[in-house]
């Protein structure tokens, strides 16, 4: 059998594992959609935008960890793939881009969609590489997967020039081995033990990246009741499974003042699978790090070295018991008679099922929605992890083609949801099992906050309007309807409770826009 | 007064002349956000989506021949407008760009939205400034300022680090002289008297960039009385400004063998405001060169040169007739009976009004479109000279903020049109008379055609999946809804032109979605 560039680099990623393509092609990348086709076990999911494609990749990752490929058109195509690759490579999620180019040859004449492909790549992708030749074609593909799964994930970029893709020659060329894991030092082990076993104040164990996995969460808890930490997640985790029968954890929250007072009685501080706190943004006059100044911070392991192995050694060496210290019960607080965030989370608690995934991005909806479902049946939760927003419905879609048996739920702030709202497609068209909350206050919120924060005082008509989603208001059902999204608009907590509860019987995607 | 370095910065390009920002802030831009509110005759128009706001930008620069100012949010909203920056910087199109960034020392605590926003910019930029201080963005300002004026038009990008733009200290600088227009030599003017003179053939004079103005383009006329030459526009114009009573101009085909074929016949090619002609995309076996190899080739002026002068002087060289060769009668085709692009463009031909600007990013209807809007009332004709698609609607957009009173019509393939159809909510909240005509084949259409053309036989139904638009289709009158715009659907051409009329006949924004 002969290959061609195209079908030899797919055939590549296939035996490497790789079965699950997003794709936004265009006209360069063809051969490429030809050579998807006839891969057997490859799955296509089309995205009518490629923030859409890129953040349901990462979406995609986090769920399956391994990556999906992504299908994008010649430089511009990955343009607009990047803000979400930004949050994928935070998320240290897996991710391989296959980005079409001119020809090699047609380049230099300089025809419109001509641009520097490996530019644009550069920074937003950990890796990036541009083949060489047909047969180079396979080889990068190897790379690339082997890249990608540099633990715990990066996004690994690869650029195929037209006519490496459509000419014959090629063969796939075999995986390369994975990777191995980064073991964070002994030392690192033997002091984090020291500073907890010698701790004469108050002690965090602050967590993120793979240690907020539920096995790793075991262990922490395990490590929590024999030394009394507290268990923190950093504000933005990849993915922490939490929920009832598994330890009690905080997250820490988002505002640095508000992050800094949580912390401020803090004697020692212990990371693990994420880094030292600081502030989202800075502020005139405000500290960027969190932690307070006298706080002793151990690192125990980084976001890039095996966390499940560090708090296994930790546990250990400080015989922690069997169970965690607090384990979180199964509780449902009270909605209360608004529809809020507190009655949003409230009615979740209530009735999302096992083993759903929560997508986050409902911003200044999130700390109470997260707190009120900290009761709720177990689940994974995915936040934002670059904070470049737009990642919400596009993660959703991603994290519901990998797991088609699980209850997949969008948290989804208005303003930020309408940067990739052409997710709703993708998941009316897989028939995906995504019910979408929005939460409709018709306002970039958190901006409106964050205006009187950075000292601006007596904003006038011109400034609100810049951070006002009103005149027009958004009708997010319309949206939603004119995507193939079944959806129902709610204003009050009985409506939402009984929209939800459909949602979650029926098949398929929903939306329900909610009031607040 | 005092100035802080936000105020200073915007105080500066207000001094230049910009008074239109198109913005989507997050929280550091905040103080740039209240720069523009305290900035007397600066407006502010918001886009829900950063290709909305880019894409804005260039379409005000196309009609204004001056920059706005937009206003992004670092590395990553960056990266969501660079799409159109592309298209903007093949457009020639003086665009301004202020994207916020961390505060300089707060970048090393590598907080979640830390990029590269230099290292983003620079693809999609012709000039790229990080500023050094708050005294330094005001000169940053006026530097901008004088690189996006560079002839026609360049994409000149400020990085703002936050606590450069709250820091006082700074003031207003003056702006900067004009850079001059660079005009074409004296040789390539005799050159081109002498080849037109001597060409013992058919000749073309092939027009773009700003040579196909109206008054550029009356001198190409009056050249073609005395040469014979025909008349020809480059594949994707800027703005061209064509119809009933302006010289006869017909456009370059799209398709490579097509547009070879059309010029197969030519003598002799001058060249004027753009190059000699290539394929959009390569194909296997097809030359990229789409000049008859036989043919001469002489260039009179480049995209950055002064095509007006040189068009005034190659005509005072040839003692060029006061009129042109053929004048546009005014026409109106019959529309026949299915509703389809030609019936469309008759339609449009029969009832857009003078003076209108047409955004056209209708792709496979284009053709028919422009055809038979030869001889509708003079207009101007905007297209995507960058090929990077969902630039349609963010360009009808920017060019009614620059132009109230004139009617802007949208030509808008469905697929394209989902790449920022948030564009229709700026254009509801800022009441702009803009009609927008979508397309809905439920298809990419014109990748159907180039799956064929780059040589892949039977496709089989994954690729067929991967172009298709169906399944659901879209509801764009939902859509459309669901942002304030007011749509209908007509699948007739009674129904069409009915649509059309009540449409411009109204104030404000309207979406048709024609079933082709």
């Amino acid at each position: 059998m002969t290959f061609n560039g195209a079908e030899a680099f797919v055939a590549t990623l296939a035996a490497c594992g790789v079965d699950t393509c997003f794709a936004n092609p265009g006209t360069s990348e063809m051969q490429l959609v030809a050579a998807i086709d006839r891969q057997p076990g490859m799955r296509a999911v089309l995205g009518l935008f490629e923030g859409v494609v890129t953040g349901a990749a990462d979406g995609y990752a986090r769920m399956a960890d391994k990556p999906a490929v992504t299908l994008l058109h010649l430089g511009p195509g990955l343009a607009n793939g990047l803000a979400n690759l930004h949050n994928a490579r935070r998320a240290g999620s897996p991710v391989i881009n296959m980005v079409g180019d001119h020809a090699t040859y047609h380049l230099h004449f300089n025809a419109p969609l001509t641009s520097d492909a490996a530019g644009v790549a550069r920074p937003m992708s950990d890796w990036v590489r541009v083949a060489k030749s047909p047969r180079d074609l396979a080889q990068a593909g190897a790379e690339a997967y082997a890249a990608a799964m540099e633990w715990p994930g990066q996004v690994a970029t690869v650029i195929v020039p037209a006519d490496h893709a459509w000419s014959p020659g090629a063969a796939p060329v075999a995986p390369r081995p994975a990777p191995p894991v980064p073991r964070a030092p002994d030392a690192a082990i033997g002091a984090a033990a020291d500073a907890l076993r010698s701790a004469s104040g108050p002690v965090v164990l602050l967590l993120g990246g793979r240690a907020v996995r539920a096995d790793a969460l075991d262990l922490a808890g395990r490590i929590a009741a024999v030394t009394g930490a507290r268990l923190v997640c950093e504000t933005f985790p990849a993915r922490l499974q939490r929920g009832a029968g598994r330890a009690t954890i905080d997250k820490l929250p988002y505002f640095g003042e508000v992050a800094a007072e949580f912390l401020a009685a803090s004697h020692t501080i212990v990371t693990c699978g994420t880094e030292p706190p600081v502030a989202f943004f800075a502020y005139p006059g405000k500290p960027s790090a969190l932690a307070p100044p006298a706080a002793k911070i151990v690192r125990l392991a980084g976001m890039r070295e095996d966390a499940l192995a560090a708090l296994t050694a930790l546990a250990d060496r400080l015989d922690a018991p069997a169970q965690p210290a607090d384990i979180q019960a199964r509780t449902v607080p009270a909605a209360g008679e608004r529809l809020d965030a507190h009655a949003i989370g409230a009615v979740l608690a209530e009735l999302m099922p096992a083993g759903a995934i929560v997508s986050d991005e409902a911003l200044t909806a999130s700390a109470d929605v997260f707190e009120a479902t900290r009761g709720a049946a177990p689940h994974d939760w995915l936040t934002v992890p670059g904070g470049a927003i737009g990642q919400g419905l596009p993660l959703a879609t991603g994290a519901a083609v990998a797991c088609p048996d699980r209850q997949v739920i969008a948290l989804q702030a208005d303003g930020s949801g309408m940067y990739t709202l052409q997710a709703l497609w993708t998941m009316a068209r897989e028939r995906l099992n995504v019910v979408t909350v929005v939460f409709n206050n018709a306002s970039y919120a958190i901006l409106n906050l964050e205006l009187a924060r950075v000292g601006v005082q007596n904003p006038g008509p011109k400034a609100l309007a810049m951070l006002s989603l009103d005149h027009p208001r958004l009708d997010w059902c319309a949206l939603a309807a004119g995507m193939g999204v079944p959806a129902e608009r709610v204003d009050d907590v009985a409506g939402f409770r009984a929209a939800l509860a459909r949602a979650l019987a029926a098949h398929g995607p929903a939306l329900i826009e909610a009031m607040v």
